[in-house]
């Protein structure tokens, strides 16, 4: 069926797509999802998914609309579903409100409900545009989509150096590489990922608590998962007594010792036990055990040790790359990553779709990894 | 005295910048300078300095007005001399013409003749308006204002990296980092600089030629400056056996053996006994030694060990670094700086000015170090 696109299309889904925004880092492991119902040109209906186990966004514009959603255009960022889960599907509530039209950005990512909800309304007599604005909505859900399609965590590698490549100086310094403003934005990530994951040795350097703290508004704190095979983690290491509504999981390999462990669970701190690859966590069989426990997303913070690894497990998505307007000046300190390297320098990992963004006198440099 | 700015005086002095672009890389020891002669808002004359020892850019705008330049404002990005060097003062020529004003975007670098030009011309009558665009023609003219001041070359470091800070793996390989967009710009660079420098290491491992190859013009080649502490140049090494119009010189240390010194100047090399430093040649001392032949301007590109001591010696006033999409993944390859680094992050070399550019999809990080 030929899709009609009309003018006016694309300025109506923008709006939706910022609505869905809202939604970010509430709705794991659902998607952000934004909707906007438009009668004569005038948007008489907005909604958004708010939260998990919450109502659809398509629900409530649906019902801001009211009795005024009846042959009015319906844009939504992400094909209605059309099955029964914790609400009921969204292709009924649309056609029983009596839209007319419906403008979707993007079909659904999950292969077995892909078309689904557009081939209902469209049994449904109402109109279906596709593909508005899908690039920008499939980079506003890309952790959902990898989740859907792989069960998988989307990983994004955050990395802070020198412009010569150094996280930490010979004695570990790295307070500050970055400025404020560069250290928000990781706050603003840390909010929207499910989990955020650091070596050991990041805990022994730094003790950081890796929780969200944002000044604007309450943030959620991440799941903190350290990998640490040998269970070496200092009793009174800080993410071990912190007042936070996630959970501390501490990956060993499977020579930790018992008696470690049951120190660890005493405290509240979750353990799997994960494969080894030579002598380290083996990240990409670690990769399927965190999606199953619904992870979706992942930030990797650090080391260069455990960025090494995740590089050769070839785990990584995205990465920001933070850089500070400074040369640490030696190759004595800590590399961004620590570990063997390729022989050619055709080997290395492809960054694609670069692109740079500017925090005050820093910049980040974010990209995809080439799949 | 009141200086006089006029609404379309800057846009005048962009057309005079843009004319003085043209002489990049041709003019030294001389600035690059660009003049227009403007009469009832007409453009009637234009010049620039098209190479040291020819006529001024005033003069060649002068010229090309003929008779139209008598009361025409003259627009040139720097202040009019007022000697008699290699061709009779500018003052002398502009008050000749008969031009009524004279718009100057900066006043001469040089502390012995500050403001002697301008004072003349405003004791001839002319009126005078200063500092019209000065941000962009000092910018043009770094190169000319250091050394003016110093009598030491400006130093450009460039180099080529992965995101991750290594400018070649483990068994060397480094080509290519960037991209061909990149590695024309940095051609570019080579013409416009006086001299060119790269340490044994580099001479080891690539042979290269150090030559300018533009595919658009002629580009001037720049001296070769090899740094090479015990004369341990291969005799077959590519740069000694050049058909270039620029002359090759190596730096050795005090403890290099006479044959080793002879066997080079008999290939036409030029041969400097430098101090030393932590058995390396001191690079702080080398460069009034580079000022007093008249290398007003010196491109650093590479290896890792000469980047280190250039740093260490403080010797560098601006960088083009060049990232590439891709993270090499180890730390056992090259990294941009090869020796020791500071204790604390915060002692860490500062950038200021940093600015981004895109070269197809490398980026070349620009900046200027804090003095």
């Amino acid at each position: 069926m030929a899709c009609i696109f009309k003018m006016e299309d694309r300025y109506f889904m923008k709006m939706a797509l910022a609505l869905a925004e809202k939604g970010r880092g509430f709705t794991s492991p659902n998607p952000m999802v934004g909707a906007i119902v438009v009668k004569d040109d005038q948007v008489v209906g907005r909604g958004w998914h708010k939260k998990a186990g919450e109502a659809h966004a398509e629900v409530n514009a649906i019902d801001d609309a009211g009795p005024a959603a009846r042959g009015a255009t319906l844009y939504v960022t992400l094909e209605p579903c059309n099955h029964t889960g914790r609400t009921p599907p969204c292709t009924k509530k649309i056609i029983q409100a009596g839209i007319a039209r419906t403008v979707i950005a993007m079909t659904d990512p999950n292969p077995d409900v892909i078309g689904g909800g557009i081939d209902c309304l469209r049994n449904a007599g109402i109109q279906v545009t596709c593909d508005v604005c899908e690039k920008q909505a499939r980079k506003l859900n890309e952790i959902f989509i990898k989740f859907s399609r792989t069960k998988l965590p989307f990983v994004i590698l955050k990395t802070a150096s020198t412009l010569d490549g150094q996280i930490a100086t010979r004695t570990g310094d790295s307070k500050w590489v970055t400025g404020e403003s560069a250290r928000l934005f990781v706050h603003r990530i840390r909010h929207e990922v499910d989990a955020i994951m650091v070596g050991i040795g990041t805990i022994r350097t730094d003790d950081p608590s890796l929780t969200t703290r944002l000044p604007d508004k309450k943030g959620k704190d991440p799941i903190r998962i350290v990998l640490d095979t040998r269970l070496s983690i200092p009793e009174n290491a800080r993410l071990l007594s912190l007042d936070s509504e996630a959970e501390t999981i501490v990956v060993c390999g499977k020579s930790a010792l018992d008696h470690k462990k049951k120190a660890l669970m005493k405290k509240g701190v979750k353990i799997i036990q994960a494969d080894e690859k030579d002598q380290k966590i083996d990240l990409h069989s670690l990769m399927p055990v965190l999606g199953q426990m619904g992870i979706t997303s992942l930030l990797i913070e650090g080391g260069s040790r455990i960025i090494h690894s995740a590089l050769a497990a070839d785990i990584i998505d995205k990465v920001f790359l933070f850089y500070a307007p400074k040369i640490l000046g030696g190759n004595d300190g800590f590399s961004l990553c620590s570990g063997k390297g390729p022989e050619k320098m055709n080997q290395a990992v492809q960054i694609k779709d670069m692109n740079v963004r500017w925090f005050e006198n820093d910049i980040m440099i974010e990209g995809y990894l080439g799949k």
